[in-house]
């Protein structure tokens, strides 16, 4: 069992990531709102964000420790995380959701680059009302500018501990699909399998399943994200599942690929292609390499197969306290894989008007290259009964 | 089992009813952006969501169907609902985002009042990089104006058909909770706990479990939000769970407090005035009695039991397609109930210092008062052996 938690050495990391980072963007204060960054900077970990009636804060000042300005009913869950400078408000409180505190709090401390950093940018939005951010904003003497840039940079490089929270889901998920085969049958449903899938993700130690889109069709299937369906499993099906399941905040996300009884030359053909593609990205991944070098290697090994004018979308992308997060797999980013990025590996192909079928495996970078944390997809596909 | 799903009817009235708003509140065209409000109008499922990476955008006119803005990715999915006006592009690309889309939509759409409404205000937050809406907005020769007051009133209404969904949820949800003793022991641990209740949810045929804090702590607990932990049950600790679990995208909300074997006698009395508050709350609520109304009826009961001075927060709030929403049980909510409400009852009390209790039932206001979407708690604590 992976401990749970992190050791405070990793959030003192994390400040002192982020606070030099903040000196090179010429940020005084970053203001977060959203879960995931809250939880990144404090580990303060709650389902309560299904909840959109209250905003929380956290203030991180370019020196010294972060202040968490958040509502009453979270004062004593916050008090159990490192953070020792708490704020809070009555909330409920339309009139004033801890604007006033955050502008008390903002006023008193010091300004070298007059900017405040938010979550403005790509990959994320902000978590707070936007009439109480036009407040903030018009009642602040500094500049609100996009520290998206900055805030992915850091998350972007995972820590060891990190990268063994999301092995252990993967791990864990692994073994999930490749039993599979035998909690199901011809004749289950989308949602019979959705529900043995379920069970059985817990019972293997999966915290949650956030994301488990299970689609079946006949020789294919025509989407990858809608929840299951009735659709009963039948012979010549194609099933797919993907799922971003979690363990300690963290998850996995990649997908597998199964016959039901019999199926076309043609898919077996694609499913070796896209297998094939897929391990030479993983061979390849080492730091230095691009991006779009991992694209181009895979778009190589699928272009034998369709034509050459074809539009292939992002092939894979960063992962971790999310589902998904930056950076992306596509043609045209230079970014250079560096040690500790978590990456999905994901091609995908239309092979018939209407029939697409996806990999996906999850990969870390270290100094020698790929390390999987998927334990990897059968070259063939794996038949159902 | 519920029908999952609405039929055509449902979306077009939802049309309807939000058309007819947006004369009164003179808006041209109405800008989504989150996951709830998309769903409520386009029926779209998915969990998709959790990628923060692409944002979703549908368009309402003021006369006429909706039009949906999507990454190309949703494209197949989005066809299965009743929308018919698809737009995608190829996201990721983070030079544009959908934004050009949306412009040229925009810009052929006729305007009587010059306003575009969008998601800014209380209890939401907009789903898209504000870089993006700030770029939007710039473009736009009209006003973007907080169309939240219109957004809460149309679904704080629920129809019949989403009453059936929540009422399901609340069954499945109520009849785990009373089994819930059997299941579990003193010397389990709060994530065993957890890791038994998910699986017999799944099995009675919740789909997710969006919302489970576990907590337990000796003669009662401290917060009510946390994940589980390894804590063990011991004699003499109070156990509280609260779940929003789900059927069909509709949540129910609502808690328990078990005893492991004897606890003392102020908390089985908090536990009965509590329940006492509940009760009084149940049985006034009806068309025409105002929230706040709801709420001093249930402060009188606790009065009795706390000084008059305590500071109470709220006592229960909405729910539907998301765990929590407006409107907010407060001391000064004037709002009246009125048929078709469903709302959570959950008075609380800090009946010793860092030591609380919250009860919590489900009910729908009609005609003739409120009817129980919950199985009502038990009278005295429950008692786990």
């Amino acid at each position: 069992m992976i401990k749970r938690g992190f050791k405070l050495i990793e959030y003192e990391n994390r400040l002192e990531r982020v606070q030099s980072m903040m000196s090179c963007y010429k940020i005084d204060i970053l203001l977060i709102t959203s879960e995931f960054f809250m939880r990144y900077f404090t580990g303060f970990s709650t389902q309560f964000w299904q909840s959109p009636t209250r905003p929380w804060f956290l203030i991180i000042p370019l020196k010294g420790f972060p202040k968490a300005v958040i509502p009453e009913i979270g004062f004593r869950a916050m008090q159990k995380t490192w953070i020792k400078e708490i704020f809070t408000w009555p909330s409920p409180r339309p009139e004033d959701e801890g604007i006033s505190l955050i502008l008390n709090l903002i006023k008193e401390m010091p300004s070298k680059f007059n900017n405040i950093g938010a979550e403005l940018g790509r990959e994320m939005s902000l978590r707070m009302p936007l009439v109480d951010f036009f407040s903030l904003k018009s009642n602040l003497s500094k500049n609100v500018i996009d520290a998206s840039p900055m805030l992915w940079k850091l998350r972007i490089i995972k820590s060891n501990s990190e990268i063994d929270k999301i092995n252990h889901i993967c791990k864990i998920t692994s073994d999930a699909y490749e039993n599979l085969p035998l909690l199901i049958k011809e004749g289950d449903s989308e949602r019979d399998i959705s529900r043995k899938l379920r069970i059985d993700l817990i019972s293997r130690g999966a915290d949650s399943i956030s994301f488990l889109p299970i689609v079946s069709g006949e020789g294919g299937v025509s989407q990858i994200i809608c929840e299951p369906t009735n659709r009963r499993l039948k012979n010549g099906d194609i099933l797919f599942i993907d799922t971003g399941s979690t363990y300690d905040g963290y998850f996995c996300d990649f997908d597998r690929n199964y016959s039901i009884g019999k199926v076309s030359d043609i898919v077996k053909d694609v499913y070796e292609i896209l297998w094939i593609a897929t391990q030479s990205a993983i061979d390849v991944a080492k730091p230095g390499i691009t991006l779009s070098d991992l694209w181009k290697i895979m778009v190589e090994k699928l272009d034998k197969y369709l034509p050459k004018n074809y539009s292939y979308g992002r092939f894979g992308h960063g992962m971790g306290l999310q589902l998904t997060e930056p950076p992306s797999i596509t043609f045209d980013n230079k970014m250079e894989l560096v040690s500790n990025m978590v990456l999905t590996i994901e091609p995908s192909i239309e092979f018939l008007p209407g029939k697409i079928m996806v990999h996906e495996e999850n990969i870390v970078i270290t100094q020698s290259g790929a390390e999987l944390l998927t334990t990897r997809a059968p070259y063939r596909i794996p038949e159902i009964l």
